[in-house]
């Protein structure tokens, strides 16, 4: 596989926009593998992703800034350009529930996460044994209910250190500050266990139980300073059934929520994911 | 197929219940066709449906009731008897979406919905042509936002003179009073048109749109006093993308709608459903 | 709504080809809705489908061909130009079972169908009631086994004096001759009960019930002139348990079938599926 | 949690059934957890499993045997005792695939499969490092094609030295022979990578891919003598569309494969499956 590159665009839909991104692209001898775009008729707004092969690219990535500003001035855009040669490095902050993290492991071991994996960042112990395993590193920090402006100091002073600049939270049961967030926007993944904005917050499955829904659900979103109400990338449902326990919930809920997540962060991973009006496309 | 019967048990759980109801149908030499139960764990519940072909059942069914209240007093049952020669009197109130109409019509013609429908009651007169079209009795009363008790009551006074004792509201788009739905406790199912506890109350589309949700979804339940509130009786989802508009997820939901809807009748009707701790048990 | 127009491309992959056909739509002023492209990576072919808001757009449609022609020419380019103001004119084919033919005639008296239903041509007299009710022609042609070429000439005679261009096999039973097939390539649309390649020719639901399949299917397919073989438009499936008689699956099974079905007639009708290696691009 | 016992039996349908059995226990002082019957109306066959705690039961299960013939005899029963104090041995198969070995290592670690997992046995050296990071004994036997015998014996005698009762092919790329399989009748359980009996036999995704299916699938099944013919036991489906590469379909199906294979593992761990007529009933 060549290294790639992919553009994500957003800016005011209007005539023209095409033709100028597809002829800049030729100019510079591009090999387009995937293009995708879509328009928001309410909103009358453009939202472009364009992958290409570096192979036959003759501008330098450095220049394209450069060569790019007056398109992207002339239209309005929002956009980012991200290489397929440059790896995100992830953090995964986890608590005792260790499904989620066992996953990530196993998929980032196996190729399936574009990423640097940095560490793994607990409040508690239990799940060493499988940073280990994977031979991830672990940083165990406690964090008291008394000192947590403490804690997210540190927490962000480990992830400064490690350049960290993507993290997902897989079952991490610590609700985040503004100020914590506010240093990584659209970039903190959370999985929470229900179908929101359906059981939000406390004990989802809980409620989900008492309330006698025939499906559960989990749902992966970008955190923001409102909790559990960030834009949506991912949900899934699982049918249950009267027979179903409230530990059956948790169960079969642990297998959504994994797989939920995984795709939420590879497409993140893979710049599939862009953010608008507190929704997302996710281009495919 | 020979008529049947249904017995459905709901009782303290205890020891000696299933061979105590065994030994009844089986002294009365019942040919049992279907057996099903749950235990709710939690609140220590026995829940039960029994069917049996009533050809060689040597009890009067008449005499049922007698003969099987020493068993039901031991055990402290609430129980109810259901003959298949017997149909349910059905009334389906309808606004101006015929979607969930048109589906059940359909459906009674076919054969699949074992009941009597006896009437079409509607605020509009948009879905007369498709009562017309199947033949059925379609009842024109307009409801007046200052006149709403006295719609009810000439509604309930047409449903008594149909002797209608089930009511289907196929996307009607008024809130019955509790002083209407006490005349039918468990006996009215709504379809709501989003997954509930998500989306409860009015314009659950344009919520759904605007929170960016990757699916939508459909519930059937008994209406109770508390809005989109009661049980529970099936539920399903649909996957949407960015690229589904709002009449996108209008109408990808209609499909639901009729789905959830005719599902959650027909299991009504087959007396499949027992109502416990505003949950439902749907004895497959 | 304003009238628009949509463009079917197929051709080699190359460079310059989306600046192309952006740079030609921009000369005569066209306002691209909707534009979607993929590039199938081992065939190495590109396809795409534009549609754009004819109001602004400066090219007579009658002078389309020559306008475009030197660009497809240029890239060896199959394409084709449909216009929302032409609607195709369909036939429906139909044996005994009625469901798949209740939710069309449902789906195009509601406007959800894009195209002019011609007839209703059947080999029985059981579905002529719900062509009455829906007023549409109802044709009935028994088809003898022994003189099957005479009822396809009478057929094709028929589709010819109604100028059909299109035809949907809604649970037809009847197999039809290569002869009568090449009249319509990739223009008739069948529905077929089973999960395709799985159990492809008779009583796929007999098959799936003695197999003991834990999931039954339905397959919604061009015909070409092997029988089950065609491009798959759409299939979509429905769990079933040890609990569903043979019964269970054929009517769980015909919920399936409608939608299926009507999904892929709505999608061709809206000029979204696009054909090639006996395969279908719908794009979304 | 008390030990429980389940029991699980198939027979002629007959009356006098649910109360012999329901009498046996209750004369026993069984508390019953949970009870299920099916009746399968075409072959006329009976069938049960009935769980219940051991705590107040007042039978030993030594003498369980000698107590239940005769109920047994009279209605010609095939019936299967097991306690949940008895863990089954459990051997996994591996060839170089590991995402399957993975789901299930991390599932047994978890508590969520109730056995004993002995060794993992593979023809390549690939997957040691799991079973390593587990702490399961890993066994690695060549498998040459002129020796399949040989390496079949090998397998036999380690199986046979570790008291293996339970085998899970868990992508394992050999066709097993009719000897082996002797030895362990509905007692192997596969992972096919389709929707058998769609693509049953080699490389189901690119015959899955060149067909232009719409969903792929997953298929877990007991072993028998004829290929990817046996009792299917669990199978589910995931949507792609004409976007995914054959490479999209290969890591698609192996989430699929994963939970299909893990779910069925988890049934039979908890005799919740029973064969008949080359289907199973699980009871849920």
């Amino acid at each position: 596989m060549h290294p790639t590159a992919v553009l994500l665009i957003s800016c005011p839909d209007q005539k023209g926009l095409v033709a100028a991104i597809a002829d800049f692209l030729l100019r510079h001898n591009a090999n387009i593998l995937h293009a995708d775009q879509h328009q928001d008729a309410e909103l009358k707004l453009f939202l472009m992703r364009v992958e290409w092969d570096l192979a036959d690219f003759n501008l330098q990535l450095a220049a394209f800034n450069t060569a790019f500003a007056p398109i992207a001035k002339r239209f309005g855009m929002q956009w980012r350009l991200a290489r397929s040669a440059h790896k995100s490095r992830m953090a995964i902050f986890v608590s005792k529930f260790d499904h989620c993290l066992a996953d990530l492991l196993y998929r980032y071991q196996n190729g399936e996460l574009h990423c640097e994996l940095s560490l793994i960042l607990s409040n508690h112990e239990d799940t060493r044994w499988l940073a280990d395993a994977y031979h991830i590193p672990f940083q165990h920090l406690a964090v008291h209910q008394d000192a947590k402006p403490d804690a997210e100091r540190m927490q962000l002073a480990i992830l400064c250190d490690q350049a960290v600049d993507f993290i997902v939270l897989a079952r991490y049961m610590q609700v985040l500050s503004p100020e914590f967030i506010r240093h990584y926007p659209n970039r903190i993944i959370n999985i929470h266990h229900s179908f929101l904005p359906a059981f939000h917050g406390a004990k989802p499955y809980h409620r989900a139980f008492e309330r006698g829904v025939k499906l559960i659900g989990a749902t992966a979103h970008y955190v923001t300073d409102v909790l559990d109400d960030g834009p949506i990338i991912e949900q899934d449902v699982a049918r249950i059934s009267h027979r179903a326990s409230l530990a059956d919930l948790v169960n079969k809920g642990a297998d959504l929520e994994k797989v939920v997540l995984s795709r939420a962060v590879k497409w993140h991973l893979d710049n599939r994911v862009l953010v608008y009006a507190n929704k997302t496309v996710v281009f495919d």
